[in-house]
């Protein structure tokens, strides 16, 4: 048995194998293509699971991680990141083993990358459905259409359709305002294919975020699916509601460093550098970097929680718990820590040592 | 030149090398000894610039580091993390081949490490002078006796003195309360040696943390410090008042991905990936992920601000800039971000792109 001596990201794959499996079976059932954003695991290994699912067409997040994707086998790749002209030597490259797909949102990128690429690349615009970070407003059918006329004519940049990222489903406070939301970005992308459907008969509307795709059922008229933290799911995605504390297939296992009964404290270690110091407020008001949780060897039991971690500096946590389970724990003992957001916690550890003891690399 | 495609961290080797240099000196000033913390730059070739000014004992924030650095060369390392029973291995390697200090604060450990160590290592007793973290409560001489009785037996755990992190001169609002912070750390500190001395009179006294070591000056009875941050300084520096914003040796250069003049805002490739999600709370109550400068070539310029970061996602950050700025800015540029906290960018980034145009690698 692997001995746990620092903080150690863990990795349920049968949890994990069980969240794939469900998210393909729910894109399935809606006739649509599945996509899945691969920035949440960014690791080869997590990615074969998928491709057990028949996942054949991936999303990333940057042209860094495209390469390490077609290194391992991918041939067909959504960047989703905004590209400007700066990109097109790495969109040369990749564009020359790949099917790669961009996203653009403006005239200058546009004109720009048509002269300097050399080979055919698929082109999403990307469109703002309220979320309000990128994208050309989708209900700007002015400066669409603009784009649009730059496209007829363009011989590297194929346009597909438009992409939209519903990232504002995770400020929703309530599932009346979730719904709310999800239905109003439905609404301005399906409008597209409504007004332009004569013109671009083969256009297509791709859709993404995990809490929409866990939850939401009616969605009609959207071709492709690209969520991509349901992979793992985290403490975030408890709170929205998009899946229960047991489907979530990653623990941060952090050992114990010093016990306070004084006031009621444990220090961990698992800091900002592992965690990453994304937050959840609680329903008193009170900050949580993550949920604690007993471990039981390798696996983690989202039965017995024991308390949250209340603030973290680089490499410590602080833990409250209630006054009967301080005497339990020692320095040296092992608790497991339900992250808050998966994605920014992998990314920063880097490996997953699954609960069976093997390890799982990503890309450094 | 070094054309930009990605968020990259820059690092400015004369500045850097000036802070190094800077807080030399001063610690010299005060006859005493300087163990830096190398948690901020992780980086060997880094560690060589405090070579060059005389440094030969360090201070790092995990075993992980010790090792790193133990390779590269340094012999004299304090492991500034509360050790506990599960690190007896490691640190039996390490106390093989090189001095090395550990930080302990509990009976229990004591005994543990006592029995499971095979070489002599240096121990602090981490006491806590009022940030509340990890420590025995300095005034609590009644838990510190007892520490020191099961020091009087042990063979392989050699008591050296007392070690503290004035972390909570990070949290003070203004330089009056951050003085008298500083002040009562110091008087818990001090207390013990004056109690302690006729039985100890070899006692250490460590004393961390980058804004006291860098404004205060009477640090009368210390003996040894350990500041870290200063080596590359960041906006919460600046914040706090312990330097300047051109004193700041790290910027992240980040492409621009797009333009939105109805909303006066600028997204860069710049996210919790890149810079972490700490932030500064600004006086008009907002946040700021870093403050955002002009670039010229792989120089920022401190003296042309444009704007905050004023929200992050994973990897895009989103820049509030003025109206007349917002014309001047295109796709594809670059724009110079002051990171909030440069500890945990460098830790996220794992390389530096040197101002003369040379990568510069970190602990991977």
């Amino acid at each position: 048995m692997h001995q746990i001596i620092e903080p150690t990201l863990l990795l349920n794959k049968s949890i994990c194998k069980a969240n794939i499996k469900g998210m393909a079976e729910r894109v399935k059932s809606w006739k649509a293509d599945f996509r899945p954003h691969f920035k949440t695991h960014q690791s080869a290994e997590v990615a074969e699971w998928f491709r057990e699912e028949g996942i054949e067409r991936i999303t990333v997040s940057s042209f860094k991680m495209a390469f390490y994707f077609a290194q391992n086998g991918w041939k067909d790749i959504t960047v989703a990141l905004t590209a400007t002209k700066i990109n097109a030597d790495v969109i040369n490259v990749l564009a020359s083993k790949i099917n790669l797909n961009i996203l653009v949102e403006d005239e200058y990128t546009i004109m720009e990358l048509e002269n300097l690429l050399q080979h055919p690349v698929g082109l999403f615009i990307k469109v703002d459905t309220g979320y309000h970070r990128t994208g050309v407003d989708a209900d700007d059918l002015v400066k669409i259409k603009k784009l649009l006329n730059r496209l007829r004519d363009t011989k590297k940049l194929i346009f597909i359709g438009f992409l939209t990222h519903a990232g504002n489903t995770y400020h929703s406070d309530n599932s009346k305002e979730f719904i709310e939301t999800v239905e109003l970005g439905l609404e301005k992308i399906l409008a597209l294919k409504t007004f332009l459907m004569d013109q671009f008969p083969l256009m297509q509307l791709s859709w993404g975020d995990t809490p929409s795709c866990a939850v939401y059922n009616n969605f009609y008229g959207i071709d492709e699916f690209r969520p991509g933290n349901f992979v793992f799911y985290d403490n975030m995605q408890v709170h929205i509601g998009s899946c229960q504390m047991s489907d979530v297939a990653v623990c941060m296992a952090a050992p114990v460093l010093a016990v306070h009964p004084q006031r009621n404290e444990i220090v961990v270690h698992a800091g900002a550098v592992h965690l990453s110091k994304d937050r959840l407020e609680l329903a008193d008001g009170s900050s949580s970097y993550g949920t604690v949780v007993k471990m039981n060897g390798l696996n983690w039991d989202v039965e017995q929680i024991l308390g949250q971690v209340k603030s973290l500096s680089q490499e410590h946590g602080i833990i409250s718990v209630s006054e009967h389970l301080i005497n339990t724990i020692k320095p040296g003992d092992v608790l497991g820590i339900i992250p808050v957001h998966s994605c920014l916690t992998a990314n920063l550890m880097k490996q997953f040592l699954c609960t069976n003891g093997n390890f799982i690399e990503m890309l450094k």
